[in-house]
């Protein structure tokens, strides 16, 4: 018996198993090309010559692959040996995924804890390294401290979507942060502004921009979308054009800002000139709030 | 004589004039539709009956009317009384109007300096106003104090095109932001998650994601985009499909992230694949960097 078995050795999986050992854990490893466990067994670790060995290895099974249809391809021969064990499947997927994967596990027997990784692999085991965890709570209780080994571990609730659904949501805050930056060292480099000498103004400004984030998330839970009149949507709507025509002025793309562009101007046209930007969010949602409600249940 | 005119008295314009006022200093006022300047002038400012009239009552002139054009119009009655005077344009506008405008102050004796808010009109008079110039250097010497009384001045460089260009990018960096939190709040709330229970968890993965981009900066100034492995462009593309399959089936359109997957599609087919994040500046610039610098110049 070792203390928990690592499925898959990708960049991160082998840095999940890396993290268990040096934290005095015994790791059970299996991937599907064996070769990738050698640095590991090295360290201590030991590979088994299946899934299905390497689940009746461990009460703890941490799967870290590809996409869910290579998890479950993966645990098919060991599926009747997870009764009593905890899966905790830290694979990239979604909500529905997640929740499609809690029921399949319950119905062998297992519990299950789906988790989202927001760090890169050299990050693992660390305290810097945020990993997200939805689903049995009671696994979650019973295995804290070893997945503690791998970072900082913040249990979202029952629902096994929710870390998938966090997961995702802080991705793309961050591939739009990494957009409107983009776009401004692009714009400041077309007057051959070093980037660096306009690093300090770029983060200045935008440390000003997230304390107002509060406000949005409050008019966002209340619906209270009026505005204050200095800066409603159809102000922000005329100011964009000006924004379109000095990108393409500068020689700079407009591609990565023009869909909020399109978004002001289809909420003008939807009625919201006078509403603050925290409405936007009504505008991106395709399916009504009453129906999501009980589809989020 | 007075110690500054102000022209255009919207939201901003009347919000400049106020905060010259308040701090001592004396006003001379026009505006198109005269009963805009009535509360201005109950306060001590006085009203001019035409732009020549405003132009000729002092040695410094702001100007912030809607669009550049409106400032050419404005001024055409007023162009011969300009000479030995400063003009400072807080016209929303792009940096090839600024240098036009520049010219067009240069050809009538008249200093200029072109200027962008990086504020809404309620915070004008108060420090965290921060306002950028760029221009005659002389001018806003000579001016700054007075300046300074609108918020906090900071001057970029003799080229007038350098304070729009800063302006608009810190503002697309904003929108872009926007994007992300905007999709990021509508996907959380598809489950019904309180947008103030996610807030804490997103500004302070958004504040980590923000220490990065010291290393996007140094990356793009010295062209070196070679990656860590760990998060390539290749690996990014690859993760965005389940973000946009997870963001649908969340009931919250892709619209606002989709921009970067098609990015990051193009990027890999163009062999960037391998690249980092900051590469991506490079793929948003439409004109070659060589004939950049001298368009710049």
């Amino acid at each position: 018996m070792s203390d928990v078995s690592v499925i898959g050795l990708g960049a991160m999986g082998s840095a999940l198993a890396a993290a268990l050992l040096k934290s005095g854990l015994s790791v059970t490893l299996w991937n599907r090309s064996p070769a990738k466990a050698e640095a590991l067994v090295a360290k201590g670790a030991v590979a088994a010559a299946s899934v299905k060995d390497a689940v009746e290895a461990s009460k703890l099974v941490v799967a870290c692959l590809l996409v869910y249809d290579t998890v479950y391809e993966a645990f098919e021969p060991a599926k009747d040996a997870l009764a009593g064990r905890t899966l905790v499947n830290l694979t990239n997927g979604t909500p529905a995924q997640a929740r499609e994967m809690a029921q399949w596990a319950a119905t062998r027997g297992a519990d299950y804890l789906d988790g989202g990784i927001m760090a890169v692999p050299p990050m693992i085991g660390q305290a810097e390294a945020l990993i997200l965890y939805s689903g049995a709570h009671a696994a979650f209780e019973a295995h804290g401290k070893t997945l503690g080994a791998l970072g900082a571990a913040k249990y979202l609730g029952d629902d096994a979507g929710l870390a998938p659904l966090h997961d995702i949501a802080l991705l793309t805050a961050m591939y739009g942060l990494f957009s409107g930056v983009t776009h401004a060292f692009a714009l400041t480099g077309s007057e051959t502004v070093p980037a660096e000498k306009f690093l300090p103004m770029l983060t200045n400004w935008l440390g000003a921009v997230m304390t107002w984030l509060p406000d949005m998330a409050r008019r966002i839970d209340s619906g209270d979308y009026r505005s204050d009149v200095v800066s409603n949507l159809e102000m922000q709507a005329a100011s964009f054009d000006n924004f379109i025509a000095a990108s393409e002025g500068q020689g700079v793309s407009s591609e990565l800002i023009a869909p909020m562009f399109q978004l002001l101007k289809k909420a003008v046209a939807a009625g919201y000139g006078d509403a603050d930007q925290a409405s936007l969010v009504e505008m991106i949602r395709t399916r009504p709030q009453v129906e999501r409600q009980r589809a989020g249940g």
